[in-house]
């Protein structure tokens, strides 16, 4: 009796050209994060639960794929900030600080089951973790990262949003309302969703705002504008709260060293409406959004945080990190038509059909191929002519070489252009060079079409 | 309270500095798997139990990691060809077919706690796989992917031992043992550490092998050499066997091949005790061994098999393919001192020492390395000199540059080499030429000495 094959639902398996993109936006990332020097890092998938749940509660608690083995209570990693801060508190003596690591893997959730979730998913995240203090120049050097990661992967319309935490709890503690700003940020945040009449509401009849409170707060949070305009306006505030001046600085700082860092200025916004969460965050946040797909939210977060190992030492060990749900994303690009179907993806750059029963003298072309560096795939299998071209335009191969009597007899090699259908019979080298040549203009393409 | 921070054992979690050596053999294999046309593909670490587990029983079940989440029963994979099968079968229509996929992954198996065991490994396979039938050709060119994969690496000292099953149950079908072949070939496994004598007495006492079919058995194992040389002497046996006769054919043809696929003569060897299993392989099987490190035993291990799928499809889908545990490689490696702790494995080639409060230059230079594709990080802490210094010696970095009122003035880099200490004032071009020329000359070593 045969086992009806199947993949769990939540669980992305992609077909080999997919899969070929997906390899190539990892490829980009682990290129990308390591300009800016970051280490890579690899760490388990599965802790003891005793130390992957430490912080304890929450509606990450219910989600987590948690059983036991043996004796021992284990759980599947659920993001890979909670092993970064395992990994810096356990190493801590080994690790030079600032300690700049970026890491991609896969992480579980045991969401509900919906198209668009996932339960496994790969997430790439990068961070900058200090030893009891880390300057702010670490934040302004983020949105490059992001800037370049996704241009690299084509996306041209985007734009990285930030705002800074400090200025916002400066803000509401001016207005007296420090001890409800979470409530206050999670009724801001659906602005762009409910509109600016019912946020007002909701602060007054919700969040305990006075009727002139709320209308300061919509005041706030409606400042926008480039991003000296928004500074501008944010000036005026200044002298009333250490906090928003600190924050404010350090906002000015971010902005003033975007140019440098290589970010044009029309791929980023200062966005106070942003706020990234209630805890966790203290300085600088980032979200991104794609600008023609505005309901897909943000595609790369983060922030600035205080104390990234809290649970497992004394230690301060302050960071700054982004996270791209990379899984998600390729879901999204697909979905929405933004994966460059034209790229190469084929896993091979030649196909060798041999037309002799011998196979030394294709085994030899092979080899020399691939010491000079090219993808080669040898077909071996008694098939038809016409089966044989049917898989080579079935894997999308861009060249063929037929290696028949006369060519092993005369020394050359015929080999076909499958876009073109342009065929040649040159020597070995002569051939290397046109076909070196042919993939080098194909790679243009990158993974995201505009 | 404080959770002590920990990493299970059995579970590999390396520091910086190996980590980039494990991402350099890693990034290693996924080149010189694609050179011979391979995709890459990504399963789910969890599959359906009633999937994973199809063939069902064996040693193998009882260290499964299986857990319940919600109604689902759940396995984590212990290898990555069941999950291939899955994936064949389930996507049949869709794949083209001879398929070759390599997929480098984590695979669990809670095995007994012990030193150099792990839980969780890496898994490097390639396999072919044909719709059918599948020619012997892709058996020839394993050998050549194998020698280019531990070459690549850095290995001088290893070899490729090939057998055929096909010549094993083909010779013990002649003495009429094909029963008892699994006992037999068990047995004679054990010929390197018991000896000849004491492997004799098992096959008579245990095998049920008469005194002369022992001896026959034992001269047959005897037969070594070079690859002619022992390929004259199983001629010797020809006309007795179809499978005999069909298993050497093959031998010869893997055998012809190998100097046109590249892989030198003193790097392989026929080797008749080598059986790999019992019931999976059918025809080519291969072993590679460290000569210097025979007691770790075979680092890349696989063969051809008959029918890759046959729990979840009628298709008969026969195979030949390949598996390197990384883990364990990288620990043996590690172990042995045979890594390459000269190779440079810092994560930024240049890290800029800012000497001016203000960020922007600092900034810009660091965009202009990193456009040019060298790796940059930009050390922005307020630390006294000698701790940035410091800094620059712990991560190992290759340059370091100072960017003072100086250098900002007269538009030059300082940059100092850490390893020569030699200092030079250039202007950009110059110093970014000398620092890729740098580059090159330390990127020559590979990651395992020798």
């Amino acid at each position: 009796m045969k086992i009806q094959p199947r993949t769990l639902s939540g669980f992305m398996e992609l077909l080999p050209k997919q899969q070929a993109m997906m390899e190539t936006m990892m490829q980009t990332l682990r290129e990308t994060y390591a300009l800016y020097g970051f280490t890579p890092l690899d760490t388990p998938v599965i802790e003891a639960s005793e130390v992957l749940l430490a912080k304890g509660g929450g509606e990450t608690e219910k989600q987590i794929y948690r059983f036991t083995k043996g004796d021992s209570d284990l759980s599947l990693r659920f993001d890979l900030t909670v092993p970064l801060a395992k990994y810096a508190a356990l190493h801590y003596g080994e690790l030079a600080f600032p300690f700049r690591r970026y890491q991609i893997g896969k992480v579980y959730r045991g969401e509900r089951a919906q198209r668009g979730r996932f339960r496994e998913f790969y997430q790439a995240d990068i961070d900058i973790i200090g030893d009891g203090k880390l300057d702010v120049a670490n934040e302004a050097e983020i949105p490059a990262i992001i800037y370049r990661v996704f241009s690299k992967l084509g996306l041209e319309r985007f734009q990285i949003r930030v705002n800074n935490r400090k200025i916002l709890n400066g803000f509401y503690g001016m207005l007296g309302l420090s001890e409800r700003a979470g409530d206050i940020m999670r009724t801001v945040d659906k602005l762009e969703k409910i509109g600016p009449e019912k946020v007002r509401a909701l602060l007054v009849e919700q969040c305990g705002a006075e009727e002139e409170q709320a209308g300061e707060i919509l005041r706030f949070i409606g400042i926008t504008g480039g991003s000296q305009e928004v500074l501008a306006a944010l000036g005026d505030y200044r002298g009333r709260s250490e906090l928003f001046d600190q924050g404010l600085q350090e906002l000015e700082t971010v902005v003033r060293c975007l140019r440098d860092f290589g970010v044009p200025g029309d791929h980023f916004a200062v966005d106070l409406t942003i706020a990234r969460g209630l805890d966790y965050y203290t300085g600088t946040v980032y979200e991104t959004t794609m600008l023609d797909h505005p309901e897909i939210g943000s595609v790369c977060s983060g922030g600035r945080y205080d104390n990234l190992a809290e649970y497992y030492t004394d230690k301060i060990l302050p960071g700054v990190g982004i996270s791209i749900g990379l899984t998600r994303l390729f879901y999204v690009l697909n979905e929405q038509g933004m994966l460059n179907e034209a790229m190469n993806t084929a896993a091979a750059d030649v196909l060798i059909l041999p037309m002799v029963e011998d196979l030394s003298p294709a085994a030899a072309l092979a080899t020399r191929f691939r010491d000079a560096g090219v993808r080669v795939q040898l077909y071996s299998e008694q098939r038809k002519f016409k089966a044989k071209m049917n898989y080579a335009d079935k894997i999308g191969v861009p060249y063929v070489v037929f290696l028949g009597e006369d060519e092993i007899r005369e020394q050359v090699v015929a080999c076909k252009d499958m876009v073109s259908g342009e065929q040649t019979k040159l020597d070995f080298s002569g051939t290397l060079e046109r076909v070196k040549k042919g993939l080098e203009e194909r790679r243009t393409g990158r993974v995201i079409k505009g």
